[in-house]
């Protein structure tokens, strides 16, 4: 089943209009409880603040400032939060239950309690180091194929598991924080930072005999993104850290996570107007300098922060595009391809140059993870994205050099499953291009991913439906990574805390199942990080 | 006569001490008027938020939040504003009276009403090109000897006067910001740019028949500074407004003002804890890159911003010392001497490196001006400033090729007339280093200059009463400038509005009167600006 937008009932699209209505008269907030206040402020930080902000000033999501909610009222708050927009909103009717999202709705028509600020003061009181680098052991104390162990986040659990690769059992599971966000690798490979949505940095040392935690800090109250130094000689020397709120970056000591400079990203848009909330979004290691390349989301600036003397810290500054996400290398690790989501762009940077080489437009809410890097068989090399809004996959062509005519332009069109895509993958040892479709309305279709043939791109794609082939009757195929060999493809099927998840293994040439890992542990699980392709940005 | 530090009378230590005993009983704040609340918000913007900060957080002056405030009450921030305090501040009651102060009083017990962003739209429509480029004339269209032409700070009036430094007349009064404070020379000394307390930036054309206006620009509520650039290549290129409200600093085109880009500087402190208010002072062009380095004041991070791509701008932050203030360059033009004003420090920065070379604990409250550069008979090359905060005069080795035993360190130490200096000045034409002290709280002292002999340091200075020199009663003897020729010193006798003020000017080998300015639109003169001295940075 394909839809070439998000799709809504009917019934949706008329209440969304009697939204719009509203009322002009002045309202006030409808009363709450203390206890309900609170309830609908952990509901808004878990559920709403990735999209809409922590001030509510909108993001990927719409503006919910109280000059707003309060014309819509409780009632269509509620019909809104239930059943999800047209914009893209999905609803919440399930996950929350209705007298959730009757408090929801009151919440937002209160102003919103004004986060604090964390400090270094506030920041040093959340470091510990669990093993100090002095007692850890010196060697890998295992047997484990270290490049191949996947860590997969357990989203709902605040888990990773940490999945050998090989014989596809669990090594361990590893407490992280809150609806961790993503796992990187130090440039040795030894240690895995993980990161949760509530901002809690965990690292995992893989050279323990059980692989586990070594240091952990909490800088920021949401946060999305970590990352660590490659640059030649600086190897596992720092970390970053990147926050959602407060809006900040904290780089921090390599080896124990000991916090060492802060920086605010509090300032102007790209259209030099004031944004009291621009958000830390992905950030990436430079492999042709000592920098760290941070995406500052509401800003529209790409950072490169040069880690090489942190107390003179300098930091190049790069008009982008609004509404910058995720992003990854083209092939070469020279440009960095940033998806600026709610502005329909790829922004390029060059990463030897540290300037903007280009803003391209794709398609509706670009959406890459890291994006995918091939040979066009016509094109040459291009670097793909899949989108959250329509059905289109966009390859822009990355080589200058050798296709001037076709660099830095969208070359080839593709149509996936529909919108709703999150991933899009493939390996440089696969002729294989696999493309997730976890946000798409329709149960086939999120269950399903499709597969594209690289050296026959235009015959269409093979539906592959990783729920079935997981032997259950529900849940979402998500985010498929490659292995250390570049042979196999895994993929989550991602359900509910209460019901049963799996990662389904695929044959990459053959497209067929050649493993299922269910465990009663491998709960909710989504991202899935494996070390080789994760420490070396293969993708 | 001589004070060791800022003197006060008895009256004031006890009202001191008693205001410090408070009560703890949680209080409301007075009842005002809307008239008065504006009153009192006007008053506190003019006089009080240079020291203590827009949002009251403190900086050179003590915090004024509600908390501390209301604990105080109405009588005793009477008392307070009406006679000063031991930490330095001066009284008002001659300035503001009675009635203002108890409006004032009563003010700051309210929370401060939070002034509003200054974003591109808002500054744009503040922008006017008087006289567009092309309109303007190709060569100069008037007989002054440019090089030799100072622009005079009118405080309370306003405006700046141009004064033709060879015939000592006024050439024009031209309007500018409220409360004036630096004027600043395009590279080529054809452009003079004046920025005011109200952060109204005015350029001025001195090729124009009679120079006058060609562009204005309001960027900021309040600022302190502006500069243009200077590296070979750039000259005239592009222009810089620091603002201590909104904390931020405008980018401008250096021919029109044309806003380019504005870069906020909230964020983290040194300490890596955030501050709202982090205020641009001093601003400085560099010589050794096209860079503008900038100290942002409360944040005690200097940094250094390379305009030669504005669209991927590079700015190096510099951690230094907290309440950077104002400074100036070595005689070589590499090292930036800035005081660190609360923090007793000169942070000394490397322009070529673009590091931080040292940090050096000179007297209290170190307020050089642009400091003074001479060679010391004993120690070389050294930089002096002065002190608000008492009576001494460091010296400070600069040169750590030929005295690098010397270089970064207080080698040498003077006591000056008393507590209250504003402003150190020398030529290298000159064998004298003239020191004022207007601030300090006795008429007879903050009425005259010190004028050391730099081949005798030590042998104690002359006391040249300016005031008497002019032939006035009152006043205060601020600002030591020098001709193009090094051979004259113009010094002013700062009045208020409804006295007679006057310029003095000085045979700086004689040290005797050569020439008095006195002139009814004189009206409160202190900073003196001459072109060529401004334009390549020599004092």
């Amino acid at each position: 089943m394909r839809f070439s937008k998000l799709m809504i009932t009917g019934a949706v699209s008329v209440l969304a209009a009697q939204i719009s209505v509203g009322s002009a008269v002045a309202a006030t907030a409808p009363k709450m409880t203390k206890e309900e206040f609170e309830k609908g402020k952990e509901l808004f930080f878990q559920r709403c603040a990735g999209c809409h902000g922590v001030l509510r000033k909108g993001a990927t999501g719409k503006p919910l400032t109280t000059d707003i909610t309060l014309e819509r009222g409780t009632e269509a708050l509620e019909a809104m939060i239930t059943y999800g927009s047209e914009g893209g909103m999905p609803g919440w009717e399930k996950e929350l239950g209705a007298k959730n999202i009757n408090i929801l709705a009151r919440y937002l028509q209160h102003e919103p309690p004004l986060p604090p600020e964390k400090g270094m003061k506030d920041i040093m009181a959340t470091w510990k180091v669990t093993v100090p680098p002095e007692k850890r052991p010196k060697k890998q104390m295992n047997n484990y194929n270290l490049e191949n162990i996947f860590s997969v986040t357990l989203r709902d659990a605040g888990q990773v598991a940490l999945i050998d690769g090989d014989s596809k059992k669990i090594i361990s599971v590893v407490k992280t924080g809150y609806a961790v966000h993503i796992s990187r690798l130090s440039a040795s490979g030894r240690y895995v930072y993980v990161v949760g949505r509530d901002g809690k940095v965990v690292m995992i040392d893989l050279w323990m005999k059980t692989p586990g935690e070594v240091a952990e800090l909490h800088p920021c109250m949401e946060a999305r993104s970590v990352e660590t130094s490659k640059f030649k000689g600086w190897e596992d020397k720092y970390g970053i850290v990147g926050c959602y709120w407060p809006p900040q970056y904290v780089i921090t000591d390599g080896e124990t996570l000991k916090p060492l400079r802060i920086e605010g990203t509090r300032g102007m848009t790209i259209d030099n107007e004031y944004h009291p909330e621009p958000r830390v979004a992905a950030i990436i290691a430079s492999h042709q300098k000592p920098e760290f390349i941070v995406n500052v989301k509401e800003a529209g600036k790409i950072l490169a922060i040069d880690y090489s003397d942190i107390d003179n810290l300098k930091v190049t500054s790069i008009n982008a595009a609004k509404f910058l996400h995720d992003g990854g290398w083209d092939r070469t690790h020279r440009y960095f391809m940033s998806a600026a989501n709610k502005s329909d762009i790829i922004s390029v940077v060059d990463s030897k140059t540290t300037k903007l080489v280009k803003n391209i437009k794709v398609g509706k809410i670009p959406h890459p993870g890291r994006g995918a890097n091939f040979n066009h068989p016509k094109y040459g090399p291009v670097w793909a994205t899949s989108h959250l809004g329509d059905d289109s996959i966009a390859m822009i062509g990355t080589d200058p050099k050798n296709h001037k005519q076709h660099a830095w332009k969208v070359v080839d069109t593709l149509t996936g499953l529909g919108g709703g895509s999150l991933f899009i993958k493939t390996h440089p040892k696969s002729k294989n291009l696999w493309v997730d479709d976890p946000l798409n309305p329709d149960p086939e279709t999120y269950g399903s991913v499709a597969v594209f043939d690289i050296n026959n791109l235009h015959k269409g794609y093979k539906v592959i439906n990783v729920v079935k082939d997981a032997g259950l009757t529900g849940g979402r195929a998500v985010q498929p990574e490659y292995n250390a060999a570049g042979d196999e493809v895994w993929i989550s099927v991602w359900n509910a805390e209460t019901e049963t998840s799996a990662i389904v293994v695929y044959d990459d040439k053959t497209r067929k199942v050649k493993h299922v890992i269910k465990d009663k542990r491998l709960v909710t699980p989504t991202g899935k990080f494996n070390v080789k392709n994760t420490m070396h940005d293969i993708y």
